[in-house]
């Protein structure tokens, strides 16, 4: 649960814009675990344009080593643009789905209810639920969806977007 | 949009249980890469245990190209389970942030009322909005806010859990 520390200083968000070459992405994870760069998440989808796509990647490193890898990503002649997200200049999201056991299922609707994720697959023995929001939200939700078993859980990792 | 038409046979959606190691990403990612295999959409992150991730990859491949993705994926260590998803078997949800201009404010407002989008940001010039649903529902929407100059966006990639 690292996203929950809001006071986490090390954590760096990287919203890189990318053309759509076979292996970029390869090559990227690649330059972060050959220099023992640690990945937290890593989502990557289509954009605004069909040619380009863009990687969001969420790392923890002190100040000094998130600039070397900046540096680093800069040189991949596929990067078209990096941008760093943080909580005061971008919205920044994360999607959940957690599945629990359907023991309670009144207890696991009323959880639903107040964070307002909404239940998209339900059968006799589990329950499953989605939320999108913040990282710290998404934390917290999680936390409590524990005390009914639960069965199975995806995290997106986060995306952004500059604000404004 | 390639998630956008129903009909598409050679879509597969793999869902990816690994062992935290450092690198993982990037051998899973070099494995399609070095054989060519398209990657779509990507997304990782933390799952019900904290050694574990989820990685959940988009491909598009015949029937006999997705055995051996399959097969040369089991022959990675860190690689604890693999499943296949599809509309049948799974819940299958995306999310997007999109940002657009707001010369028209009240339009956008009305298509994210309809889309139930909620919009997350608004400045003199933009408003972003953001949107969890089915790919299919998620590609119309960006195609419908394409009308109002489409400023950013950004896809995580698909993300599901089998039902029940």
């Amino acid at each position: 649960m690292i996203y929950g520390n809001e006071e986490d200083k090390d954590m760096h968000i990287i919203s890189i814009l990318v053309e759509n070459h076979p292996g970029v992405l390869s090559r990227i994870s690649g330059l972060f675990s050959r220099r023992a760069y640690n990945i937290d998440s890593l989502s990557v989808g289509t954009c605004e344009t069909s040619d380009c796509s863009r990687i969001t990647i969420v790392t923890h490193a002190d100040d000094a080593t998130f600039q070397q890898i900046q540096s680093q990503l800069k040189k991949l002649v596929e990067v078209i643009e990096i941008t760093g997200l943080c909580k005061g200049n971008a919205v920044i999201r994360e999607h959940v789905l957690v599945k629990v056991k359907a023991n309670d299922r009144a207890g696991v609707m009323q959880l639903c209810e107040i964070y307002r994720a909404n239940i998209v697959d339900i059968s006799r023995d589990t329950i499953t639920a989605e939320l999108t929001g913040s990282p710290q939200k998404i934390s917290a939700f999680i936390d409590l969806m524990r005390d009914h078993e639960l069965v199975e859980l995806v995290r997106t990792g986060l995306t952004g977007l500059l604000r404004g």
